[in-house]
């Protein structure tokens, strides 16, 4: 089972603007053995997130920078093939934040335990994790939604927004996502139950296609996106509206610091409120949320997309591939 | 007492950036009589107000616009001087939304009584009414000070900001001001205590000065003008920081949406929270909060000015002079 190639994926460049292939390198390193207290991994799914993009930059962020020349790291569906913890036993799959590499050393407070038989393991990196966390806490405990309200989710196929809208229907609102393509727009309706969805890119007055598909305004707008979108949506805002800023996935490449119309006289008269969140600020909640997750999936009130690309080698691919928006769901990499 | 000529402000055109005395007309018209349950007013104190620029456009905003060629309305401080309802008497002080006259007939209910007795009755204008009951509910409530977190007030020496750092400074913060006057800067350290404050109209590097006056960032901003300082303020605020938005005087004479940096990275990446609100949100809690500005009052930890100008003639003028940002504290009409 152990192999003697420990693959790996540097950062060697800072992007600027939208990444590429050159800023990524794949290297081979030695597999160490783990020491008391510690386990083996053996990497079965790899996350690619847009907030990855932040950590590029050599910037001040909510989480430092990736160091240059140095193994990327990001969440981790691995499954333990060396233990020497009272806490994990070999074949247990576990949770992370781990490096992007074939085999990894780490601490038994590192990682978290998978139960299998909740859903596939690889769910740990979605609906059962960081994305479906996200959009758990950033719509009820910052969104609050009332039955009857009317909610907007932008970037709506994506790995948060489609849990999001879902999540929405479940507390009764009429529910109304965002997104970039006519497929896109077909899924979210026909097979997640949104009450409309409108496609930005071909929509010619996105400003009125959202005052229809909202007759009676905007309660909460799950912002995934930023930019002019925002801008169309916080113009339909209700009084008391509220707005769970989770992601401004349209200008993490942006090299300067965008402009746009000011927002605060529309918070302002509208008596709205905006809060930034990270899913790690309800860290201490997440067993509440997993369990939430678990029983909507159970019965079937919940549904989710993954969206696999198979190779370590192509994880940066993968990655770079969450600006061009062309996929459903999470986007994961399986380790071969 | 009761004379027989009733002056009247009315609004006679909408103004398209900063108001002047055209859009204002004195008219005089009679006096009625109280019915049952009604009284006959004698206007005292009239408040003028920066939200009261936002009802003179004619859109949608969360008070109705003015409506042109009627009588302006406002908060305004009178005195009972005939009563046919049960709950007033003649010679009682009362204050509530009325017009800008010298008489007026209004219901028992559109009006609360003032007790005389905790401060001078002009003061249900300002520090015990509208102005120090916003500033006490959007510091608490929205900003919800810390022990030793730091407070940064723009628009400082104005009605609520200056209320709003005296209440930061009972709450154990440390306390900066942004107003626009040598005078100003000098008032707010030495007579109300902040521990520091900023000439924004002298100072050549705003961001420089706020970044020394406030060593360990910024964890509440408390925003009564909006634009370019507040930008500044933004790119300084620590993770979680509160921002209760309160006014925006800067930009209530633009007459086009006006462009600024996008904030919601800034909040995002600092789990920031951003709220509108008005103090009429806290309608039900108003006693809790005269109660506790009247009892600062009486033990001397919170000090107020006002800014008295005389005749009901000269209230559009009192009323433009707002956005000159020459007083310090509440600006009143004085009803001869």
């Amino acid at each position: 089972m152990k192999k003697q190639v420990n693959r790996q994926i540097l950062l060697i460049k800072r992007p600027v603007g939208l990444p590429d292939d050159s800023c990524f390198k794949l290297t081979i390193s030695e597999i160490l053995d783990p020491a008391y207290g510690q386990l083996l991994l053996h990497t079965k799914f790899l996350s690619v997130d847009p907030y990855m993009r932040g950590r590029m930059n050599d910037r001040k962020s909510y989480v430092p920078p990736f160091q240059l020349n140095k193994v990327l790291n990001g969440s981790i569906v691995a499954e333990v093939i060396e233990s020497k913890s009272n806490s994990f036993a070999k074949g247990d799959f576990v949770v992370g934040n781990l490096p992007w590499q074939d085999y990894s050393i780490t601490g038994e407070k590192q990682v978290r335990k998978i139960n299998p038989e909740l859903a596939p393991v690889s769910t740990a990196l979605g609906v059962l994790g960081m994305t479906g966390l996200t959009a758990y806490f950033g719509l009820l405990d910052i969104g609050q939604p009332q039955k009857n309200e009317t909610v907007v989710v932008s970037g709506a196929a994506g790995a948060v927004g489609m849990i999001v809208g879902q999540i929405a229907k479940i507390n009764g609102c009429h529910v109304v996502g965002i997104a970039g393509s006519d497929i896109k727009i077909k899924y979210l309706i026909e097979k997640l139950g949104f009450d409309s969805a409108v496609n930005y890119k071909t929509n010619t007055d996105l400003r009125k296609s959202l005052n229809e598909a909202c007759p009676n305004g905007i309660d909460i707008y799950f912002d995934n996106v930023g930019g002019i979108i925002s801008d169309t949506v916080l113009s339909l805002i209700n009084k008391y509206a509220r707005i769970p800023l989770c992601g401004q996935i349209s200008l993490y490449n942006e090299t300067l610091i965008p402009l746009g119309p000011r927002i605060q006289p529309v918070l302002l008269t509208n008596c709205a409120l905006m809060k930034g969140f990270l899913v790690y600020n309800y860290e201490d909640r997440f067993d509440e949320g997993i369990s939430h997750l678990a029983d909507w999936l159970k019965t079937k009130k919940l549904k989710y997309a993954e969206n696999i690309v198979e190779g370590l080698e192509n994880a940066p691919k993968a990655f770079i591939g969450l600006f061009a928006g062309e996929n459903i769901g999470k986007q994961i990499v399986k380790i071969s």
